[in-house]
């Protein structure tokens, strides 16, 4: 079922210093689906939402736990912990510019960001609520949500679909725009150190940007095989294959060690790296890329040069004012 | 060695018009020690310190998880949750206007906020850092962080002093002026509805004030046998003894029983209650503390009132931008 898509002619480069037209800056807004166009009063509760610690059974665990928007929008951990610091076997990947991924999770099962948030919510390992409907009952105990609900969805009640609607659109927000390299792309040629382009050009030449293309460079959030060169040293030291990917919630075999195609902004933000946190440098990442996917052998100068594109790939995190998490008055949860 | 404060004169009420003057509304800001004078610098430092969770061995637990400036300031639990899902025996004290407190720590046994701020960092079931060295030299190997030290400190280096004070400093900016307690204060009779003056009256009659004087409510923080009144049902049923406050460090026996007087400033917010978390109510707080401390039995229309009276001490808390904390590229320390 995973569609795997070419290379697009835009890659195809001439030289270090021409290429600058063919490439795509992030957009500074995120699309949203038909059925949930994004407001000002949806984004607002999002972000409520999404730093609200009571939405996990201990009230220790936010969505922005594990998807810490005041870092690289994860949590530089190899796997994150969860409730009662219970860990899992991935990665949290980044909230920033997930809004540009057609699919979401490592293994791409959720369709939409509204899929997603639903999902950590009720999971045992992470906030562990025991159902969405335990959930509202909450939210609908908590005079502040009433108000901010009813003006984010006048005519609909507190339910998880308009709770995930709202933390989606706060997503669809979380936006880094102006990188050097989107600066780069704009036609600013000195935005890129020589260096930088040297790392940009490799990186088309070997076939990275095969799978990481477009403007957040995960070729929109499509799926891939992810090792696709099995057995070789590194695959086993770092032990990806363990985990077989989409394989794991759809059980077809031609799923096996597919993975959603993870974006490389800010990726120098969100280290340790891969589904499974096992790699914890950007230069190793590199290395081991090459090697497991493209079967390539990078000397160390073009894995420094590749590193400082990525690097290049840091985008501006704009300013976000701390929500202040509506009270309950004299009671608690917990 | 604690120091028992007398009730102070301001505090007899003539009648519910008449003691408006009497009170002190809460300063707008908060002294600082000799050594450690607020500037800006420091002040963003601590910021961005407090809501870091690379202060913490998992990298999961930072000051605001528990002391969450986004609600009450503490986390609405009994008693909180550090690094690998331990709890503690206490419920964390809020962190808003905690600068108005002469001690910090439920037992007292910080002198000032820096040494507060000192604690959690390497508690094994809080932050778990096995020492300040440690943190020290994490903090050395991000870039940010050289910078906003070199700021905040231009003649220091990064170490445990210089990182407790900027936390400090940032948390002597954490104030909520403007409750409706305040505005009746400053003058505005008609801030406070004649239930809520009711309510004062009564907590100044039955003597609830003598422990709780000053403009926070807190008799600046000085110490108080808690509970007076052993051996009552209420006593039993909340194990408030078990803990046995300053005792518990000092181990002098004139220290038993010996607590900080908590701030009354947004009580409403920071329920569960006492130093245990046991009460989930401020009704039943109320009347706990009637009994067991003050040997009164209060009605339930007395008990609204004292009610309505404390969430008139919810003051507005002032618009915080969100740090962005300084990134490790392309590397992590979990």
């Amino acid at each position: 079922m995973p569609q795997i898509r070419t290379i697009v002619s835009a890659l195809i480069l001439a030289g270090s210093t021409t290429f600058a037209s063919a490439w795509d800056a992030l957009p500074s807004t995120a699309p949203a689906p038909a059925n949930n166009p994004t407001t000002a009063a949806k984004v607002e509760l999002g972000r409520i939402l999404f730093h609200d610690p009571r939405l996990s059974s201990t009230g220790t665990v936010s969505c922005a736990s594990c998807h810490n928007v005041m870092a690289g929008g994860e949590d530089s951990r190899p796997n994150s912990m969860g409730v009662h610091g219970q860990t899992g076997g991935r990665s949290a990947p980044t909230v920033w510019n997930a809004a540009f991924s057609k699919v979401q999770f490592w293994d791409g099962r959720a369709p939409t960001l509204e899929a997603q948030a639903a999902g950590p919510v009720t999971n045992p390992i992470e906030m562990g609520m025991k159902s969405w409907d335990d959930v509202v009952v909450r939210l609908k105990a908590i005079d502040g949500y009433r108000v901010a609900f009813k003006k984010a969805f006048p005519d609909e009640a507190i339910s998880e679909d308009t709770a995930t609607k709202a933390i989606a659109s706060y997503e669809r927000t979380l936006i880094t725009p102006n990188s050097p390299y989107d600066k780069f792309a704009k036609g600013n040629k000195s935005a890129l150190t020589a260096q930088e382009k040297r790392g940009l050009k490799k990186m088309a030449e070997i076939g990275c940007l095969s799978c990481h293309s477009g403007a957040a460079f995960n070729g929109n959030g499509e799926f891939r095989e992810f090792p696709t060169i099995f057995n070789s040293y590194l695959e086993k030291q770092y032990q990806f294959s363990n985990d077989k990917g989409l394989f794991e919630v759809s059980n077809k075999k031609e799923d096996e060690h597919f993975f959603k195609i993870p974006t490389l902004r800010n990726i120098a933000l969100t280290a340790p790296y891969f589904h499974n946190g096992t790699v914890k440098t950007l230069e190793k990442a590199v290395k081991v890329m090459a090697t497991v996917q493209l079967g390539r052998k990078l000397s160390s100068a073009e894995v420094e040069d590749i590193v400082a594109f990525l690097n290049a790939l840091t985008g501006e995190f704009p300013n976000q004012t701390l929500p202040m998490l509506p009270a309950t008055p004299g009671k608690t949860f917990n």
